[in-house]
């Protein structure tokens, strides 16, 4: 165990934008939550996976809806408490700790703020070690874990525990709900014993986001190369470096779709490398090669700052860094590629590990 | 206590679509699914008020969305069960009986049909004596009964417990729920003691219901007036004779607006009466007098058959008798009246009870 303080926050929101991988949402709205509810309550326990018990209730959280609505409206802790206090009377189980969701955005930081007001601890772990647009794509569903009861609740005060025959219906239910309720509310879902947060989840990705914001920090302090040091910490790959002379967006659905070109400079000169995206970086290609493709994670980093750009960030004239790091090994069996593989997006691409891709490609 | 068979149900059938001043949905539905449960369950449990403790816990059922749909697609006792259950656990305590929320078409019988597939006892009283078009319009809303938490379940396996700040929320959230279930769930709402149903309900409705159509079908037998009979039942008043020259219906928001103009037979014979509707009949008026207003019942009387026409069945060229009926005296009160009463529908028109007007009237 140990305590998540303003310095921990600051650095857990970098590595949150770069996991993101370009999408899970601002996580400066995430920050600013997570900061203000510190400074309130006071830091937050966080818990190693090996400190939970087998039977201990774990409630992971999350918002749903438009992250710039929910920021001037975040429910109060009295109305989380009431929201979490439903649920734990439909489970029969006093809950111990949440987690997160996803690993990117502002997904990765609510947790800690809803945490702080409510007074439980933080369990080290999530679902995702990514982010990615569709509430099915987490491993605690490759390993069958059901999406509810869940329970979500709006600033007001309402509050839904909601009990569906699969995940599909309660993104359905939920969805419209959440329409209703003003746009954005925060949800507690798939609950997990212990024992099925050790089995289900990537561990110790708070742990991981706080180690590449220190990293980044770190190495500019030092005259270090920062995405350099990043490559060694997450053992990833420099996919092409460049300048973005072309972007294309199309909101549709509640998704962001695009492509961003990247003219070559330094040893990339004379190349292009494409940026395929649906909210998350899906797919990144040159004309003769595919350099890293979904579930593997592809970055733009700054190349100045070596700070995360999100697909929303991403203008004409950026000086970019594309990186590739291998995506954990949950999502790179048979059933994770089906789920979040390069086909479920439409790619006619058979999923190929982005350092195989990288050998190929002589990089 | 006593049981409630078939006989029973058609009884109280024909009672529903009286009470269901136009409105109320078509009782045949709610009959269909009552006698269905009875055939394969056995007969209900019909508990009176004072049968009841005032620490039990009671809760009301209904339907919400298109009747049409949900005789397609009624819940089975177990998912019914299991949506009882949740609330069981929310609420912490047994649910000791359920009743219906009004006294009128479906939702009279839907309670009956869920009592025989979950195995629970029905209290004889309701929330409205009578139909009414929006869900604040009950007894337990005039004496402050929470709406929530209340549960909604669908056909499929999906439910969901709502805690609202009110029951406006409470009203909008199911709505648009219900509308992604498939456009028909049951829902058990307003869960009351023993105590706040002896306070709030308007007792032995099912029972009156049940002597109406045991009245009208007797007087048929023993040749006498089954309309003048009901009237004696009911303290009830005749006002009006004739035959449908004119009908008007527009279907806006979920409700069915409209007026009938009745072109007077026998002693009415040369005057017209009017007859306004928003789901229910709300208003009937000749150009001279008004001759009943809501929150007093107003029904259209097949004169042939003596049995109720519902708003969408009154048709050009039916014969009718337009019955008023006092409303029970808890909405004869100030906020009876503001919930319910004619300037809350939108008349300029202060309430009067039927029996004054008919006196004004000189009938």
């Amino acid at each position: 165990m140990r305590l998540i303080g303003k310095e921990e926050i600051e650095n857990i929101a970098i590595g949150a934008a770069l996991l993101g991988t370009g999408g899970g949402g601002d996580p400066f709205v995430g920050k600013m939550m997570a900061l203000q509810a510190i400074e309130e309550h006071g830091p937050v326990k966080l818990l190693d996976v090996d400190e939970i018990e087998d039977d201990d209730m774990i409630v992971p959280s999350a918002m749903m809806g438009a992250p710039t609505v929910l920021v001037e409206k975040i429910p109060s802790g009295d109305q989380a408490q009431q929201a979490f206090k439903s649920l734990e009377k439909v489970l029969n189980k006093t809950i111990k700790a949440t987690m997160p969701i996803e690993a990117g955005g502002v997904n990765s930081l609510l947790p800690l703020a809803l945490a702080a007001s409510i007074g439980l601890p933080v369990v080290d772990a999530d679902g995702m070690g990514r982010a990615f647009p569709e509430l099915q794509m987490v491993t605690f569903y490759l390993n069958d874990v059901s999406t509810t009861p869940m329970v979500l609740a709006d600033e007001k005060g309402n509050n839904m525990v909601l009990n569906t025959v699969n995940g599909k219906w309660a993104e359905n239910i939920a969805r419209s709900a959440t329409m209703v309720m003003g746009g954005s509310v925060i949800n507690a879902i798939y609950p997990m014993t212990g024992k099925q947060v050790k089995e289900s989840s990537i561990y110790r990705s708070l742990t991981l986001e706080e180690e590449i914001g220190r990293t980044i920090r770190e190495a500019k302090q030092n005259k270090q190369n920062p995405i350099d040091e990043i490559l060694k910490l997450l053992g990833g790959f420099k996919l092409f470096t460049g300048k973005v002379t072309d972007i294309e967006r199309k909101t549709d659905g509640g998704f962001v779709r695009g492509m961003a070109t990247i003219e070559g400079l330094g040893q990339d000169k004379g190349e292009q490398c494409y940026l395929e995206f649906q909210n998350e970086n899906l797919m990144a290609k040159t004309n003769n090669n595919i350099l890293c493709m979904t579930p593997d994670l592809i970055c733009a980093l700054d190349t100045e700052t070596s700070l995360p750009f999100t697909t929303e960030g991403l203008r004409y004239g950026a000086r970019t860094t594309i990186i590739g790091i291998p995506a954990d090994k949950k999502w790179r069996t048979e059933r994770g590629i089906e789920v979040a593989g390069p086909r479920y997006f439409g790619y006619d691409n058979d999923y190929t590990p982005v350092e195989e891709l990288n050998r190929k490609a002589g990089k």
